[in-house]
């Protein structure tokens, strides 16, 4: 009755076919860009099938010839896609039994399109892991020579967008540098996470054909074997763990490219874009924008868009294998691409632009010395929360008489305001001394910059 | 010296351009997909250049000559993209202009592409949020007709998933058709927001040739004018609108295919999806997979991750436009066909598939009338309250005797609990008699069901 | 055995009782602040019941003398809380019940605690959303006051952080209004959607009592009554609804509140903000951070954060009421209040800064008129894509010759790049008539500005 | 000006004071819970302060003393707090300076609340980490325990919430023990970024008295001293990792509470919660909820709310601290304990609940076995994908047949179907020999499952 009825008010929906479900369901477009993955995992698991004796040798030989055929056309780019293809490990089983025959129907014993999957996508994944290392370390690499070079280079330290201590260019460089440090250690974490092998697990309950999980890991090349098929078939937290490192990057370079576009305003005017990575205004002649920051801080909302929808899928799902989990792919392939498009232009715009050390410097008033002053007196004995008074009268006292700054005060003015200053006091006036007092760890002086920048570098010379 | 460096520790990148950086910046491969929009928005505009005495009456011919002749190219899949196209607007000006001439470089007088992309978006918008109506308003139909013929069908409401109280399948049919009538009155008020046009608000400030910005909307079927030039090109209000209108749609259909998924399992029975809406297993040959209510689940995180990381991009975006709003592109078409496709399917799985009555029925069990059992007793002058104390106990006797269910108390066992239970008590433990008293607006009795749907019919007519 | 297990591997746990299970489920801490609608609601349902006969007349005045006496001691401060008062609604049940005796136990009587929370929640929402609707009126009025004011002050306008056209103040002013207008709109349809009355609905299935939920919507100042007692008790598309609406005002105030973060830094220096609004540093005694807006920036997360966590606590749970739904009032009650206190902090930064006219229109430079001049070459009828390179080429040149801007430029030097400029060409260097210029709807002209801030005003009398 | 319009439309405004800024910007009622932490971190610094001969060795026993007097206010309840509290930092120092006197005033030196708040939040952070690893390593053990107890219980395995395979019930738990493994391993590596010293980096610019800063880490108990001032004070990587972390356990859980939530449902009836974590309904009687498991569930989505909001919030901020990133407390310490008590009760859960083997056996139906009847004709060298489509025909023809399973087919029925079944076909048909065929790692032989558990306990022994 339910069907009669549909075709009185549906017409469109019949028991056998909705074209538009083919489609809704076919992940085939997004998961073949992992056909090598795939056609890997497969040979692997006939060497195992061959291993357990399901196999003979002959025939594991024709179904390895057939595989190579198949990822030929593939590299070849003549595989000729069918629309039944409802995802990459169909359309290579498909293939192969084109090729090889019905024998092409043996590759599937004891393994289901569940532990296929998961394999491939920890492939794929652990793969563009290793491409991302190379690239954050090269971007690593760059602020920090970029640093070393330009460390004699002051700048405004700013806190809440004001003013505030005056620092080296290379400082803020390096703290950049640091970051992505950690986050290096991030993907290490997550690179160990992805690294095991969840082949043989099948679609749920593991292998009844005593395969050798141990061997197949091995010949994958996967660290670890997953301890229990249930999770490896239905757990997806290498994909948030990958999901998340994304977005802790595409966070920090949304943070550089925030100051960088601040920087290359007219109003601060510290640094100039190459060109290459500056557009132009189809309607102002003269701007000059700076869209390639602007594009990595947007992409940090792309990034974390794919990582929140993802959660939203996973979350409340029952145990084991749900086809809701085929939405990773689209979230994953989307988030390595652009992390590594934008971990790739973030290092073009570092290397290529060029400061203008004239206006940095000019930027520095001397206000940005309050502090300094406050820590005179303090080696005067003062406490500190006094000087911190004290200094804020300074302070008011310049404005009041129309000073530009608070060391045109003469001495006198000073010790008006508090007889502790004496003469040396002009001395706190020099903003490279500001920077070099600062040389505790972590700090602006040069000989502490050096150290954070080798000591990255050491770290990150094994990762 | 910035360069010099650059190419010591770079190597890849020069002055002039980096390729990956033309990839990075293009949004025309995303763009394209509004290819009529953006002719139509022009050619509003030449019309607009002309009756402001910029462009001749031969000029205006000219021009329109040259942009059908673009559509027309689009629409029968010759036009030629080229990889200078950085977007849509600037591929179908380059185009107009090798077929009308140095013309071409008139249309974009005064305009920018600032407020070229926020007319293309909101009209292509507009266009979608009018098919989604129609996708949507099917859908409630359907939902209404089912519930209509399979009034008679009683089954388990749950709350908590514990068997409840009985209801109509009828009534849970309605109560999706009410929820999605909401999601049409959000969409009116999306569409409202989004039916405003922007076009000659310039790059920001407006525009200087005394356009006709309210004869520019007419022509383009706008309702409104964007008030303010700056809001016209920098805001996305109506962008995230649309996003939030996805979400809710996609989040009522997840929690319909929660319900039909657990439905259509072994465990309850209670229907079976039609084999256009199910898949099978590539290892379990016995399997039938609810894959299409997956699909709908799985695709509202997908949908929110939309949402999301639109609205991390525009939060703390300085006002008008940055680069970073066009990532607006990619997640708006995506959660618009996505949500179109959920609509489509979500009729589909609604309108064939079978339930089965004598399932449904056989999951009421007396206990879900303890509530009808109290209500006799509050008939009698009990407070609510004791009722509910003394039924606990009737529940409790139950279970102690041994007995299936509350109905199976005699009489005197009962009196032995509580006096007040007379000769009639055992009317209470009739299913019909039970939803048929809850006749109160929005209750489960036949005719309040019928009110609901009529109600919902007329409501949506003119929406 | 489990049990016995437990024992061996728990010892906490008994089969009675887990204390931190009773807090993890007691809803009552948050919910009190519900106590007078959760009173109002019940004074309702009373009257309701005596229309049906369940009440007496003296019952239904002994249970509202009850009511009044426990409204009384919420109001006065001396309600006392009990551990087991789960929630607001078992708590003022049970203190009436200590009052008026056993009688209070008739007051649930065809209700539920699930048709209870929906209407305390509703009509708690609805007054916010008044509150929320007056704030962020006087938000517009207070900067359409501004604009009207400060309308005569010009200042760079900005797209990518770069200078691009001279604006009024006033326009940047009424972008602001113009968008928190449309959240005017959005909180309407916010209030529509909420205003509608479950109770009556019972815990899922309905009342059986032929209570008169017209009335009770009535009597309780709702506009209609939710049709259908399912998505009455387990729908909470309302409360989506009304944080998408704090997201929305939340992320117009974090990029009007990055625009003055930027605007109050040294680097910019166009404005000030009160004292009142802005905070020192403990170690940096001259600093004047702009807490108050970075405040109104960062909260906007937050609203985020809220918005995002419900909609996956709903995502995918089956229909009608679920416990997870009580995650609905931690973060709604945060976003009602944290919305009203930035509107409130939004509208004191608004109305007290001061701003520096002299630094603004100092930032004005003449680079920012390149599109006036290419507009100038349109007027006299070169193709506009033509103007735009010719004044690139002009710009350039300008820079060659180490001039300050474009308008240094002698008409000879402007003439060897292109005839066509000739005398009248110096008339475009002139900020003031290029605001002016743009006189279309929405630009920047004096007349356009006041037209909007007219039309704002008009719009928002009646909402 | 701004200041008398001000007065005109606003009232409430002065320069001076606006009482809700105050509590806008007031971080104290929040800050406060760390109390402990502060009052360490200053310990630690003025002994690095006495050090560094800024302070005497009187004034730091002074000092110390004063430091106990303040915690011992604290920590009896009787510390005084006043509005002007703006943060801890602050409310100590106020109360150290009215006990010691000015002398207080010393403990800032060279000290901001920046580089005071990371060091605060990091302590704080470590200290819960360590509460949760024990709580996360104790549901572990409880997982663990059970599985041993329960291993020979066998139950249906589901994919897509079908019936697929037979696993037993300790594969289940195995399968969460597994994935909870796995967030130990993501809290250690929170716990190592969190486990860093930002004390000594100042406001940003590090600090200027030869602070050491390993020393003061070594006395915190930190592991390492962050390198750069600028990251110490302005990143929050830490706390991204730890809401994430929270995400990654909080999922994890939830599915594991839709598991047990399915089945604690009639249909389902595989097991019973105990009393300790259901309640009641309050209309209806007989109805016991599964509160306890959906609160689990719930609460990711509000835990995911913390991270997501947090997220946003850091997203695109200018590097250094801003105020926005005050916004960490509120997620950070609702998501700590949340996850904690999620911990707690998730444990109570696990180690009370009352399994139905009976139900749970019953459950298995003899189609469950198709696979493993396809794998019988695979040890007879059948390709697998032909013993699919065989298998398809058994399942069809059994049904045709009506008979309640495949395993009532006679051999003769089977050999019609195809001839390679032979006599001990009907070995297939038991379930304890199909989960013993699982033998291989990670399957579900009794045996692989000891294994796993094993693995796990010999895993977790030293994390």
């Amino acid at each position: 009755m339910a069907n009669e009825s549909a075709q009185l008010w549906g017409g469109r929906f019949t028991e056998k076919t909705d074209p538009l479900m083919a489609v809704f369901n076919r992940s085939f477009p997004l998961g073949k860009i992992m056909y090598r993955e795939d056609l890997k995992g497969t040979a692997a698991y006939v060497t195992a099938l061959y291993e357990s004796g399901i196999l003979t040798a002959i025939e594991l030989d024709e179904i390895n010839r057939g595989l190579r055929l198949v990822l030929a056309e593939w590299e070849s780019g003549t595989f000729l896609e069918k629309f039944e293809d409802e995802d990459i490990h169909t359309a290579n089983e498909r293939r192969l039994t084109e090729i090889i025959g019905s024998l092409g129907g043996k590759v599937h014993t004891g393994r289901s399109r569940n532990d296929q999957v998961a394999t491939d996508m920890r492939l794929y994944t652990l793969d563009h892991l290793e491409k991302m290392r190379q690239l954050l370390k090269f971007l690593i690499q760059t602020i920090i020579h970029r640093a070393r070079d330009e460390i004699h280079v002051l700048m405004p330290g700013y806190t809440h967008l004001q003013r505030a201590q005056p620092i080296r260019w290379a400082h803020l460089l390096s703290s950049y540098a640091t970051q992505l440090t950690d986050d290096l250690q991030r993907l290490e974490m997550a690179t160990d996470i992805t690294n095991r092998c969840p082949l043989g697990a099948g679609a749920l309950a593991g292998n009844p054909f005593q395969i050798d999980r141990r061997a197949l890991a091995d010949q994958l090349g996967f660290a670890q074997v997953i301890g229990n098929s249930l999770m490896a078939t239905g757990d997806r937290g290498f994909i948030t763990d990958t999901l998340y490192l994304g977005f802790s990057i595409s966070s920090h370079l949304s943070r550089m490219a925030e100051d960088l576009i601040l920087y290359s305003s007219a109003e601060f005017a510290f640094l100039k874009l190459s060109e290459a990575y500056s557009t132009g205004s189809s309607l102002m002649p003269q701007k000059v924008n700076p869209d390639s920051l602007e594009l990595l801080r947007g992409k940090c909302g792309r990034i974390f868009g794919n990582m929140a929808g993802f959660m939203m899928t996973v979350k409340g799902l029952p145990s084991n294998y749900n086809k809701d989990l085929t939405e990773d792919k689209r979230v994953l392939f989307d988030t390595l691409s652009t992390v590594e498009s934008s971990l790739q232009i973030a290092t073009g715009v570092v290397s290529t632009l060029s400061i203008n050390k004239e206006n940095m410097k000019n930027a520095l008033s001397s206000d940005m010395l309050a502090t300094d002053l406050a820590d005179y007196l303090v080696l005067k004995g003062v406490p500190f929360r006094e000087c911190h008074h004290i200094i804020g009268r300074v302070v008011k006292a310049a404005d009041a008489l129309g000073y530009g700054g608070i060391d045109v005060l003469s001495l006198e003015e000073l010790q008006n305001i508090d007889p502790r200053f004496v003469e040396d006091v002009h001395d706190v006036f020099d903003f490279e001394s500001s920077v070099e007092r600062r040389s505790a760890i972590g700090g602006t002086a040069k000989n502490s910059i050096l150290d954070q920048l080798n000591l990255i570098e050491n770290k990150i010379l094994y990762m």
